[in-house]
Order: structure tokens, then C-alpha cells, then sequence
């Protein structure tokens, strides 16, 4: 058995869940910041056999990697609104940091 | 030196970290929810001696162990209320995940 | 590595966390409360190389150790107001209790 802890960003956190549960993984989600950038982030722990660890980590890879998307910047305030044409830029969303952690003994009561 | 990570129901949080308490046990509450099925659940870690795991353990059992509860239903929307007699039904609440962590050193400042 | 649990006060976390990022040690910030005093407290989760634990517990120690505060006591109700002077009390603030737990692997996605 580990405990698989991952710090994922909020914006994944119900696609991962989803996914995980497909595969009849069962998450734990704990309400998390960074408190570097002080973004919201989400930690999942799952609890997991020790033959099952890779799958969850694929799942996880699969579902939150780090990516590039364009967003419509904010629109600078007190600018001429009718003129400004916001162009998309490039940013980089998800990304997971992922700790397998060993565990003594595992109970269901 | 163990950390116990005990993933239970809301309702029975109070109950458990007061038999702890009363135990000298310290717990420290995460809010956490649970990924499957939404529904709202806490996790307590409790650091302990090797030597009262198992009593620990016991506590946990004692207070958090799935059992049958009868509960009345939510009445149906736009049924006849008046002819209406809901009948109790039994659910199931209750239950704990434990993890039994090791510990590499333990420091109080 | 391992993975540094520290349950701290409240009022400590901002310091504490500012801190470590000065010396790049990321941190991701867990709402808790302490089972036993319900008072509010934090937890953070530090991921660190085996070589820099002694250097986490050290920026720890600095930023949150047990210590005297004096501050002034609440009135009390009902007392005579204007006679009342109330004599600043010596009570305990910070405190860190801290977990240094073994990471079986680590990703970064
Ligand atoms: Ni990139
Ligand atoms: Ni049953
Ligand atoms: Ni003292």
C-alpha cells in the first residue's frame, strides 16, 4: 500500500477525480494554496496497492500535465475599450507535483 | 514515531477527536472532501508512539465504525403531505480509512 | 527526499512561508485546526531533498518557535470601565510540531 499525494491545480482537480474514479481509484481532496505563489491548488491523496501505483500515476500524468494555453489577457483598465483588441496569450496551466509516500498498515473500520 | 491518517465522517469528527483528547491524544483536523462521492468528510493526523498505534487504532474503531442508522426519507416533492407517512429507512454511516505512516524524526519547537 | 509536515499557528504562516521561499523551498499551505484546542493552525507540506531537511527545520525553528507575547487582557464584562486598567499578561504564541516523512519516489508533470 502507498499513499500517493498530489498538488495539482484547482482548474483539474474534478477532471483527475473523474478519472481516477473511472478506474475505481477512491481520492481524498484537501483544500491546499501555494504558499509561493499563493494560487489555488488541490491535494489528492489516494490510497493504493503497490501494483496499481504506475496506473495512478499515468492517470495523473494523462489528466494534468503542464500545457500551454492562449487566454484573452485583462483588458487594462482606464483604456480606450473601444479600440483595444485584446490579443490571446500564451500561458502555462496544470502541472502536478506527485509524492509516493510508503505506508506501515492500511484499515477500513 | 507514526502518523495516523484517519479519513472519516463529518459527524463523527467531534465525537472522535474528544475520546482522543481524553486519551492525551493531539489530533490536528484537515478539511478535506471525499473525490467519489462529494459528499463532505475529514481527515485527522494524529502523531504517535509506536507503542499506542494500536491503541489509537481502537479509539478510531470505537468511535468512527460503520453502522446502520434508520433516517427519515426526504418527503417526495409535490406528493399528497397530508396522506403522506414516511416510513424510516436504514442507511449506513459512519466508516474510516486509516493510514498508519512512518515518521523519519519528530521535532517540537 | 522527504516530505516536512509542520503544523504551525496561524499567525506564523505568512513568515514561515515567505521565509522558505527566500531560501526556494516551496510550500503548499493545508487549511487545519488543532482537534484539541480548536485553535486555528496551519500545516505545511515541504517537499525537500534529504541534504536541506536540517536547513528547513532550521528557517522553522527561526520563524515559529514557542514564545512569550504580552498582551493586553480583554475587559472584563460588566466591570467598572473607567477605573479599570488592565495590566498586559504574558501568554505563549508559535509553536511548530513537525513531521519529517519518507518519500518513496517524486514526480514533477
Ligand atoms: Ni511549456
Ligand atoms: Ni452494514
Ligand atoms: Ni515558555
Amino acid at each position: 500500500m502507498k499513499l500517493v499525494l498530489a498538488v495539482i491545480q484547482d482548474k483539474d482537480s474534478n477532471r483527475l477525480t473523474d478519472a481516477l474514479a473511472e478506474n475505481n481509484y477512491k481520492t481524498t481532496k484537501l483544500s491546499t494554496s501555494g504558499g509561493f505563489l499563493k494560487e489555488g491548488n488541490t491535494t489528492l491523496m489516494i490510497g493504493v496497492d503497490d501494483d496499481f501505483v504506475d496506473d495512478v500515476l499515468n492517470v495523473i500524468r494523462d489528466n494534468c500535465s503542464q500545457r500551454d494555453q492562449m487566454v484573452a489577457p485583462i483588458s487594462p483598465m482606464g483604456g480606450n475599450a473601444d479600440s483595444y483588441i485584446p490579443k490571446p496569450v500564451k500561458v502555462e496551466v496544470g502541472g502536478a507535483t506527485v509524492f509516493v509516500m510508503p505506508v506501515d498498515s492500511f484499515f477500513k473500520f
